[in-house]
């Protein structure tokens, strides 16, 4: 069994059976020394210098991003989203939902974010832009220097989903002016699903504190911050996957640090694409995060099949798209903990799959 | 080191190591069987034989809480709480929070529950009794039949946390016409921290579908219960804690099923408080769950110290009180991968801890 899905990934060994070496209880220093040490680091590879500016929530990714809406938006607020996939669309139903109002940059498929598409929002009322900085669904990774000038310059709070991009592309909040970034466990850290982490800056925290009430209470970022200076959450926290990222942060350290990990994310993705390319598959044109690669279908073969052979005679599994390209778009995961001998496996049974959906497909058509 | 806390427990070997043996992607129908076979073993475990009326979150018990809350009240209904400790008193302030109306029954420190305290809410206009089963904070175990009788008598919805009940005491949705019982993973099931369960009655499931909006969209259990026949979630779920509930069902099933793991547990239990009662241990009077001891201390001997004495010199970990008993009491749990062997170290150890702490106390009051 391989995983090259987009989440949870291929873990690490070490880290896999890291409750087997037991664990404290979460009630204790010892544990809160091992969860700000971790956070530290953390927040490091972030690029976020600001003390006790990260939060860890027992929940997954959605619910760091309706968090998000409910204790960094309000009434006077205007949000702006970059719509390019069902990330970006889910951005837009939770603001929907909360009754903040927002527009949206739609992206059709294929379409690349460009300086063009942020042209008609420039010098308007919008206070935040919100965007899945890779926008996991197609793969396409926007452009972080053109967003940020654009929150710059128009004095809005730049708020990113990195959950498909924190380790495996190029981020830094400082540099970038980020105000909010969420990740989670289970992409580039490989670590159980279960957990997610939200890291502010300074301005950012500052209008959290000044929001009166969140929808719920669970999600209210203000008992987070409270806590974490002594490294404590208001609720039971994911105790074990706090385990498990300090094991990572050790492997992430053992590679160089961020540089090194990114390095072999990039290398892996490139070894990928190359091969793919070598028996003719097709890769869309617009930019690409080295988290995944998106591959493309002709009408003559469904994705959707090709992905079932490859889990059910392979034991190899990658990720349908879902949504409109369910049966033309297959994803190939390069963050777990896979070697270019698995990608070269993955390569070979894609190329027999393949073949074998387009045979059954002939044989239906000719009946 | 050794766990006796309230959650997370002492885990199992299997279950510690069940990441190792690799897990499929949750978006495939091998997970989708994985989820199905064993909510429906919980489920009955849980009493209840409603199909596909056992729901998982990714998030902690309060998280759970704090969504029935949401899910299952409206403007129409008015709560009654049993507020016999920090949990009940988490339920009223979740109900507050959200602008439900509630009344409670606040019982003061060593108040047993009688049906004398329900006698003022009989015949009025309360739609729901809310109440934490097993009250974790004290350890005490309300009379669910008086509480069941007193629900039905009434014509009210029964919600029960039992969290902290569930595979340690006898509990039984259907013999008790409960409605909606809340369970964690890391207390009986003894896994990670990081999955809360929700199971209901089908007048619940009604009720809940009926509801319009839920405050937050995470939360939304009508989004869970759609997703629930073909065993997935609208989120990420905590996969790999499924995995680990997978294995400790047939650890359940070893023992002889609900029965055998309650025999298991209660006779840990009863080992427990006649040694500690050997020692000279104080044991509250008022009706305990065989899921913890809480164990009272004199002025002359500080709780507190002595749990940091167990954990720093002899790596126990047991649980303090927290609020105004956190220095009177300290408690012991009995559901995790413990032995009759771990408890006699147990004894001899904190019968040591409670000797230096004495000495400690002594010489700070000669001086």
């Amino acid at each position: 069994m391989k995983l090259f899905t987009i989440g949870p990934v291929e873990m690490y060994p070490s880290t896999k059976i890291i409750r087997d070496k037991g664990f404290v209880h979460f009630r204790s220093n010892e544990f809160s020394e091992i969860v700000n040490f971790s956070l530290s680091k953390l927040s490091s590879l972030l690029g976020n210098s600001v003390k006790n500016s990260l939060i860890y929530l027992s929940a997954s990714g959605t619910a760091a991003m309706e968090a998000t809406v409910e204790n960094c938006m309000d009434d006077n607020d205007k949000a702006l989203v970059i719509n390019g996939g069902a990330f970006g669309h889910r951005f837009c139903e939770l603001l929907k939902y909360h009754n903040i109002r927002f527009d949206s940059i739609d992206l059709k498929w294929n379409e690349e974010l460009t300086k063009e598409h942020l042209l008609p929002y420039e010098n308007k009322d919008y206070t935040s832009l919100f965007v899945n900085i890779h926008e996991t669904h197609t793969g396409q990774l926007y452009d972080i220097k053109m967003l940020s000038d654009f929150c710059k310059r128009n004095n809005m709070y730049f708020i990113v989903d990195a959950i498909s991009a924190f380790l495996a592309d190029e981020y830094d909040m400082e540099k970038y002016g980020v105000d909010l970034t969420i990740i989670s466990s289970q992409k580039g850290l490989c670590l159980s699903p279960g957990c997610a982490f939200v890291s502010f800056s300074k301005k950012m925290i500052d209008k959290i504190n000044s929001k009166d009430k969140v929808s719920s209470k669970y999600f209210d970022f203000k008992d987070y911050l409270i806590n974490i200076p002594r490294g404590q959450t208001p609720y039971t926290p994911p105790v074990c996957i706090m385990y498990e990222l300090q094991d990572m942060l050790n492997i992430i350290e053992r590679e160089g640090g961020k540089d090194g990990r990114l390095r072999n994310v990039k290398a892996k993705c490139e070894y990928f694409r190359k091969k793919a390319k070598e028996i003719g598959l097709k890769i869309p044109n617009y930019p690409l995060s080295n988290m995944l690669t998106p591959v493309e279908f002709d009408d003559d073969t469904n994705a959707y099949d090709v992905i079932q052979v490859l889990k059910d005679k392979y034991k190899i599994f990658v990720n349908p798209c879902g949504g409109d390209m369910a049966n033309k778009l297959l994803r190939v995961s390069h963050i777990g903990n896979t070697t270019t001998d698995d990608i070269d496996n993955l390569i070979e049974k894609l190329q027999l799959s393949i073949n074998e959906v387009k045979e059954k497909e002939l044989i239906y058509d000719r009946k």
